[in-house]
């Protein structure tokens, strides 16, 4: 595996690409920019960011379901253009097919849709759209808004994971009576962001607000933590805007007052995309392959006993059956590997290309002195360590030397 | 509420719809048949049922994340059309706009896309693209995906949650080695479908096998459960395909077998999809609103103090906070309505209306005897009861008369 991965000083670039296909995180469809993603439990990523964001708000945003397609006509409702977005769009006409999904979809050249629609590259338009029917009195607000959705942007260069044209991420929206509250919120999710990548990810972040040109179209200020890639290039992980009134005022969504005056409502909107994931390798990978936080692993600890026949692999799992069991009741996950058919030099190069953190080997003389040897997957060190205490030892590596934010929030 | 709600007898699909909107459950957006879902809670139906799958099949669906678009040139791949979905799709082609998201999109008529592409109505196409890939011997079989997704299909008359145009589901897609294998999948997602929605949802379903010009395009066969409305009309609440090997052989996707010989794997899909909640709805609602199973409602109990003052609510608050902390620590979840902006008789109707299983109402008379009132939703009736061991009856109320398939599958 780690032979065919090409060296990060030779080219950065293609060493992620590589790692990522490699280590079967995701792979390319048949659309430009577009990816079948393999291992879901990574990209759970951000519904881990909705938890602690609920939790850090100590109000529960209501979770919504928002529509991939929305009009033109609304797209076009604020007014006249006053920039252009980096990314571009999908416009769609529907159609009837004349054909089935197993021999193909032949669309109908003369059908067309009565009107054409946008696929969202970000939900604020059907938002606003929405909040107008909900907001009408100061009592209605806060409104906070979350959803864990896919969008398109039409992006001119992809990378798996850190550019793509379709993507997965949490977007949060939130209205407001005030300015001050607004401010407050945007600067709120920031620091949650701030502490879910820090924490849980272990990704260290520098916060800053972006500058004019920069911000997101119809944002006051744009705040944004930044991770640094190995290449030493920064790498936008997560962004919280502070609209102002700008969609409100588009979209006509106004409050009556505590003294009855009708006001437009004060907006923010923040998210963490499927990027975390590139976020993620370009922090902790090397040239042996992927490196994962504890927490964050399917699987933490791989086992891979060394036995030459069905009698030797018996001794070996009744020799490790209670430190197995010890890690298990300890919540720690295990894969003990006897896989007979692969050799433990292909399953050792294999688990430390994935990337699982703790690596445990058994031979017989281990068998013999009561050992196993423990080899670390940040360090590669390599640790001979007695069987009898294996699942304390073992929990005490896999714990991060900081809290996770999980923890800390008494949410684990 | 219930005031406004046009009566069964009447009009029974402005019934539903009333329904839909007035209980809050979803809207319609800008584009025909799309919707934004507000109750979130009611949309984890697919993922309950994921997890069922799950532990019945016994072996774990790996999770996928599937993209959403996908190349008219791949869906045309199998060949000549041969017959005709019921459900159009979407072709989309991209393009650079020239706005942004708060003053609205203006798309740039002279940019094209490359390639057409079609928004996927269901994922077959990507799927057996993939497996190609993925699939080489006897060994990588039985492969088992399953992914929750937007789907969309372009509906001519479309009904919140029972056909709408987006949609959201769980789809399952597997490859086997030989045709018994597929078919007794087939018949297992059928019966995990079956338990899910009988047991779970308390919704009654008949099971059986799609007639020739019925069976989903591709499939062989398509076994399916149907629940039935108040009206009388029948309901496809869920199906399970046999696809013989029409995907293999169309994306050419064979293994090797143990005599290694190449042989076109045998496959099924099954899917669930956010119809439930509307089969949820017209299954158990009535003229006076939504009828909840409690196993779903997001709130099981809501509890109506009455009080003309500050001083008495708190009298009320302390009466019953023995009481509320017993439900809740059984896992019982409560509202305890303090608002005093509004009127008990408002509160009673609108917890009627949205279905909340329990009411609980305490008044002075209850507070000197030492009681409480009941009333529970599905059958309407009230009683009154000792506040000294309410928990417990509360708890024997809300457990359903059959186990739930959670339960008995020991996943609750």
């Amino acid at each position: 595996m780690a032979d065919k991965l090409t060296k990060r000083a030779d080219d950065y670039a293609q060493w992620y690409n590589d790692l990522v296909l490699k280590a079967d995180l995701a792979e390319h469809s048949d659309v430009r920019g577009c990816m079948v993603i393999e291992a879901a439990r990574l990209c759970d990523l951000g519904e881990d960011a909705i938890r602690i964001g609920r939790y850090v708000q100590g109000h529960r945003p209501r979770e919504c379901i928002l529509p991939t397609l929305h009009s033109q006509k609304l797209s076009r409702q604020g007014g006249q253009p006053c920039g252009r977005l980096r990314e571009g769009m999908c416009r769609g006409h529907t159609l009837p097919p004349k054909s089935d999904p197993v021999h193909g979809v032949v669309v109908d050249p003369t059908a067309k849709l009565e009107e054409e629609l946008i696929i969202r590259p970000t939900s604020e338009t059907i938002i606003w759209n929405t909040y107008r029917g909900w907001v009408k009195s100061y009592r209605d607000l806060p409104l906070l808004i979350n959803q864990w959705a896919n969008v398109v942007r039409w992006e001119m260069r992809t990378r798996l994971f850190l550019r793509t044209a379709e993507f997965l991420w949490q977007e949060g929206h939130t209205a407001h009576a005030t300015r001050e509250e607004a401010v407050e919120e945007t600067e709120r999710m920031l620091q949650v962001y701030t502490t879910f990548a820090e924490e849980y990810l272990a990704i260290p972040v520098i916060r800053g607000v972006k500058t004019a040109s920069e911000r997101f179209a119809g944002a006051e200020d744009t705040y944004c933590i930044e991770a640094m890639m190995q290449d030493g290039k920064a790498l936008q992980a997560g962004t919280s805007h502070f609209l102002g009134q700008n969609f409100a005022k588009a979209f006509d969504v106004v409050f009556a007052n505590k003294e009855n005056q009708q006001e437009h409502v004060w907006a923010t909107s923040w998210g963490v995309s499927t990027r975390l994931v590139g976020a993620l390798i370009v922090t902790h990978s090397d040239d042996n392959g992927l490196v994962l936080p504890p927490k964050l692993a399917p699987t933490q600890v791989a086992v891979v006993p060394i036995a030459k026949n069905a009698e030797q692999m018996e001794a070996v799992k009744d020799y490790f059956a209670p430190a197995l069991a010890a890690m298990r009741a300890k919540g720690i996950t295990v894969k003990f590997d006897d896989d007979d058919t692969k050799k433990p030099g292909w399953k050792f190069a294999e688990y430390e290309f994935k990337g699982y953190p703790v690596r445990i080997a058994i031979g017989p003389q281990d068998m013999e002195n009561g050992t196993v040897e423990v080899a670390r997957r940040d360090t590669m060190e390599k640790q001979v360590m007695q069987v009898i205490d294996l699942a304390e030892k073992v929990e005490h590596l896999l714990k991060p030397s900081k809290a996770t934010s999980s923890e800390s929030l008494g949410i684990a």
